[in-house]
């Protein structure tokens, strides 16, 4: 049995880091293994991100609010208070850097290696040879090399990754997964309180694949078959995990 | 010494030939290797160009030229009649297939899985988890799973991406390399016979790349310096083939 774990953000905030995390695991995934011009595909959508909106603020906010929480907790007898502790050391870091820091991106921008390559990524095979003989080049040093490179690159949006990792681990470590069944391939829910993010793990074996939508208290969860790209209606089991 | 070829085409018919024979081997280095979800970049690269332009005529046109010339080779005294013969052979049959296919592409066009990729692909970081869960599904399969559906996704492709390497490879074939020298990082050089493709080669330990332009009759090519990304004020030694 493979489980897959779904996830769908409920507000917006939680959507930017759900992103901006996908895409921190995508460069870790083109630092581990060699994946030629295509780690630049990451590295230039965080280009993009970063540029439309400048996440810090935001970030910052968080960090704070996840602090005063967390020192809150610490007094409570059920807690235990080592984990907290560690939590509130790695946030406390996460946050100087983060307050001390460029907005991300700026130095690569003033790349004119990745200026360059940036222009053409978007467009249909446009990364060729003929376009690109600078990438051409690259793509013939070794691995090692690019590899240091890359981390270079990857390191300057670490300000802002590294927070929202923990950030967005504190969000799901809320909540446990409950045991539950949709009847004809649906269920929905509602809370009290207002969350943040849904999380659905379902066994792959069963052939679909959740469509989750919702907003604050409300959410629904569709079932779709893999095969025939429709919604189901059986019964479907699977674990549901409501994070405020 | 690592020598790269870096290739220019001057005119646009040899232009959209290597960018689908980059693409092509894109698709290759997909199926060799598992790539993740970074396998439908030359997959939609290529559905978006065979969508814009149908190049069966133009590749069907360009098969005969070289199927009549060819033939009149065959006759000459000093020409290796057998190799001639087997690219005859491969070219007739890349030809058949050619005649009777229906336009690359329109199949994948119609796969609602690969639609619904489609149209997040492009946007920075949009193929998360939450936004294309049937992606999250499909990458849980088994790589030889998955590599069996991508074959027959690029097999789609085959009728038009073969014929394409044959008259590419006839191409390049026609020219050998000339050892040459650059002054200043630069070299510029003409031809009567209208030239379809420059192709320099150069060892990458130079620390420098071509860029290349021209037109039928002339071309030029500057050397910029990798590192500093300005262009080359060093002698240049460089070899060169300009195909007709």
């Amino acid at each position: 049995m493979t489980d897959l774990i779904y996830e769908q953000p409920l507000n917006e905030k939680i959507r930017s880091y759900l992103r901006l995390e996908y895409l921190a695991e995508q460069l870790q995934a083109n630092l581990d293994h060699d994946h030629q011009h295509r780690c630049f595909y990451p590295l230039f959508s965080l280009c993009e991100l970063t540029e439309r909106c400048d996440y810090r603020g935001e970030v910052l906010k968080d960090l704070d609010r996840q602090l005063f929480a967390l020192s809150k907790w610490q007094s409570l007898p059920a807690i235990n208070s080592e984990e907290v502790e560690a939590y509130i050391a790695k946030l406390s870091v996460a946050r100087e850097v983060l307050q001390v820091s460029e907005r991300p991106g700026q130095q690569i921008k003033q790349d004119r290696f990745l200026a360059a390559l940036r222009q053409r990524f978007n467009m249909p095979g446009a990364s060729c040879n003929f376009d690109l003989p600078q990438l051409h080049f690259w793509l013939a040093k070794s691995w090692e090399v690019r590899q240091a490179e890359y981390q270079e690159w990857m390191s300057q949006f670490a300000c802002l990754l590294s927070p929202i990792n923990l950030l967005l681990d504190l969000t799901r470590q809320t909540t446990e997964y409950n045991q539950l069944q949709a009847t004809a391939g649906f269920y929905q829910g509602d809370s009290e309180q207002a969350l943040s993010l849904i999380r659905v793990k379902l066994a792959a074996e069963q052939g679909c694949y959740p469509t989750i939508s919702g907003h604050k208290n409300r959410y629904a969860i569709h079932f779709v078959q893999f095969d025939k790209q429709k919604h189901s209606d059986q019964s479907i089991q699977f674990e549901l995990a409501t994070c405020p």
